[in-house]
């Protein structure tokens, strides 16, 4: 690799791909000749993919050493590969899989490596030290609103070891059929986001009085202010700040200490996805994941309609028998779901997936799951679910980002790492997010905001590797403090519930 | 009526009742004997039914005119009929209902009212002089947060005739099946709110790039900013802030006109209600729903679960057949939708409901359409319509309270008439919000949350017409410029899109 700059240069992923994707910028015109003498017969857009060997029409379209669909026309050698010239296959049959049949190795145990924590009082660890405040319903939430802008206005600057204050409001709790048998998801969300351990187990809940979802189920032993009980705005305020106030000065109170990183539980998630995603931002985290593995720490990765169409790789990672059936599991859920819709998984792939030559959902999969790495699958949490395992584990979620980042919230994700090749300006306020650009245009262009590029992949100024022990290295700094993009410029996306049931 | 301070009193609606609500704050104790000579025979809580008369097991409980249940087992004159021993009713059929066949008599009309609000380019007016910021997708949101407090420190100040600026987040626009059938319901809604009327049709978007739901599809003809195409966070709040500025210049520049009734759009919702919302509140809230539709307004009212169990009683007030099918249609779609989610709308009533004395949702729904008054139903609008009529409107909505104001917006709602007997602090960023109390206990410990209180109805202080009257000169007040308590307050509760189709 290590081209100069403006030298043509395609990426092909797999020995046995008969395409590749053009790396630079801007593109590629008719007539470039590659290095290996491949010339192209048309202009290729960044990121889109060239035909290396003449295509016959009905013939397998390989990227990733995967089937991503077949030619419908013939396509000769050099040719654009444009997504109406590609016919998507079946997804893999979800009966016929072979299950915890190539469990890889356990990797080598990785030490000597610590981040600076918060201990909280049941043992687990948080990464900031924040006040997060529950809700059962969402008739509380203009009153919480103003009472947290009077929180951080007036009694936040008096515990300066507290980070920041959240309310926990959501979209859930009454005018929903609670009692519907997929209601539990969003029930078990809620539950778990109190108690997510960067709250550090200072749980309290505003309630209203006459909601569904009692404020006993959000929590049954946290505090509660409930609305209805209060003589008037003025004195719900009051409450809500009373209640806070206690909880800040216990908070306040702690200090960072060593940790070793088997406390941590890190989220993977990739969103405006481009075609360099899954060649440089996802295998950098996928290389992250097996650093993290290997010192002990959970990993979870997620987005059911992106890990769909590559089933067929990852449940003969499954540790077991156990662990591959509820793989399946989960996307049999969520194919009967889709269908429910009357949808299927191509109802995944973006206006910007395409643009960025994402063919379809089979190609954009692909390259999605590569952010799992290469150890055993140890666990899958269903949606809304807590981790209570270490290693890598399959937390099913949508692959909505803002879904997907409440559902590993819900898991009790620490810190989550972003992947982008399109660009979003992600970010949560109850754990931190690492953003990670997929192509060097993007970090250039979002300096404050991309928090690592793994770019120089494409190009071939850095590795895999060297990219990935980047990444790992900053999990541990932001771990232990370091302040991503997204938190300097306080970018916060709203909790998202994952409500399949029905309202009323 | 008319009773003195503490003196027993049980109220019941309809001449062929055999049963009543208790009126008394605490309820009455066993052995209270009312002026009619009825006795309870165990103590009864405030709100909750005693019967009038022997009740054999099966026998039909009548309240309001209607079946609202069958008794379980006898139940002797004086007791109290508590939920349990009420066996609840099939919901209406919906072939067999009369359609269209007692339309009410047009009411006369209603000259010489007027209110001060702002002329829109289209000719529509606004109550509130509101700057909107719509968005294409919720990747926005956290930078949109970020710029619109920016905007309000910063450039709010500069223009004091703006009334406030709001963003329309939301959670749609990407991670979503956008070609599902149902998806038409959450992007209608998108786009009807984009122009809103209060926002004076000076319309932006905030799009991403990437996202499914285009920009342009929110609004063909707006301004928008992309955040891809900006060099990074510093560049995306500038644009923002500065086209929100030409955007406040001109809103600036308006003044409050002289406007007839027939320009406004009146929302009536209810929201944690009780055995009183049907005797009081809502009867009031009717009467002033016939004072508007006489003075040419358009009124909305919604909730199809708590419309669904007194259908009978509607479509015989449906103008002509079509809008009759109209209703019936939005019915089936309902019950088919809770159905795919195995509940019914049994799912409605809340525990606030029973405790407050509503049995089930058939009785809550014979309470809730009293809102509906007594004219016409002129036409329907399927969730997330704009109305385009005058007079009564069923617009079709969910009952949970932010989903139907949400869908209530995108109608085109002006202002919404809230009631509530359990009390919630409900308000909406873009529109003001009347909150009514069914009870006088609730506006004594709510002083400063309820703006009127129909209790003196149920204590026979007041009466509906007298309560109607002042809600209708209520609401021409709030229309020109006076401030409901959840104005003076800032409760804003969040956009919550009906989508009944899957995310991804």
């Amino acid at each position: 690799m290590l081209p100069k700059p403006g030298e043509p240069l395609c990426i092909k992923v797999h020995a046995d791909d008969n395409v590749a994707i053009v790396a630079n910028a801007g593109g590629l015109p008719k007539g470039t000749v590659f290095a290996c003498g491949l010339e192209l017969q048309e202009h290729v857009p960044q990121g889109h993919k060239v035909a290396l060997t003449d295509l016959q029409q009905g013939e397998a379209i390989i990227r990733y050493g995967e089937v991503i669909g077949y030619a419908v026309r013939p396509i000769g050698r050099g040719s654009w590969i444009e997504e109406s010239l590609v016919r998507m296959p079946v997804s893999p049959a979800l009966d016929q899989l072979p299950v915890a049949t190539g469990v890889p190795a356990p990797l080598p145990p990785l030490e000597g490596y610590t981040f600076e924590g918060y201990r909280n009082p049941d043992g687990s660890v948080a990464v900031r030290n924040i006040l997060g405040i529950s809700t059962s319903v969402q008739c509380v939430a203009g009153v919480l609103d103003v009472a947290v802008r009077r929180i951080k206005a007036e009694l936040l600057p008096k515990y300066p070891n507290v980070a920041d204050v959240v309310a926990l409001n959501h979209t859930y709790g009454c005018g929903v059929a609670l009692d519907a048998p997929e209601a539990v998801i969003p029930i078990r969300t809620v539950q778990n986001l109190a108690v997510h351990p960067n709250l550090g187990g200072e749980v309290m809940v505003v309630g209203l009085g006459c909601e569904k979802l009692l404020p006993t189920r959000v929590s049954s032993t946290a505090d509660v202010v409930s609305l209805q009980e209060k003589p008037g705005f003025g004195a719900m305020i009051e409450a809500i700040m009373a209640m806070a106030e206690e909880r800040l000065v216990r908070l306040n109170g702690r200090q960072r200490v060593t940790c070793p990183l088997s406390d941590l539980v890190i989220g993977l998630q990739c969103g405006g996805s481009d075609a360099f995603s899954g060649v440089s931002a996802n295998p950098a985290v996928g290389y992250a994941a097996d650093l993290l593995v290997r010192a002990g720490a959970t990993v979870l990765f997620s987005e059911v309609t992106e890990v769909r169409d590559a089933i067929h790789l990852l449940t003969p990672r499954a540790v077991n028998e156990e662990v591959g059936r509820a793989l399946i599991r989960e996307m049999k859920w969520y194919d009967e779901y889709l269908a429910r819709g009357q949808v299927d998984r191509s109802a995944n792939t973006t206006p910007g997936n395409k643009k960025g030559g994402l063919a379809n959902i089979v190609e954009k999969s692909l390259g999605s799951t590569v952010k799992s790495g290469s150890s055993p699958i140890m666990g899958v949490l269903a949606p809304g679910e807590r981790a209570t395992q270490k290693g890598l584990l399959f937390a099913a979620t949508p692959a909505s980002d803002f879904v997907c980042g409440t559902l590993q919230l819900a898991a009790g994700m620490h810190l989550q790492v972003f992947t982008t090749g399109r660009g979003t300006p992600y970010g949560l306020a109850m754990a931190p997010v690492i953003k990670v650009s997929s192509r060097d245009s993007l970090k250039e262009q979002w300096e404050d905001l991309i928090d690592l590029n793994a770019g120089g992949i494409v190009t071939g100024e850095a590795t895999i590797e060297a990219v990935g022990w980047e990444l790992f290295r900053l999990i541990i700094d932001v771990a232990s403090g370091r302040k991503t993009w997204a938190e300097q410029w306080g970018l916060h996306n709203a909790l998202t519930l994952f409500n399949p049931a029905p309202v009323t």
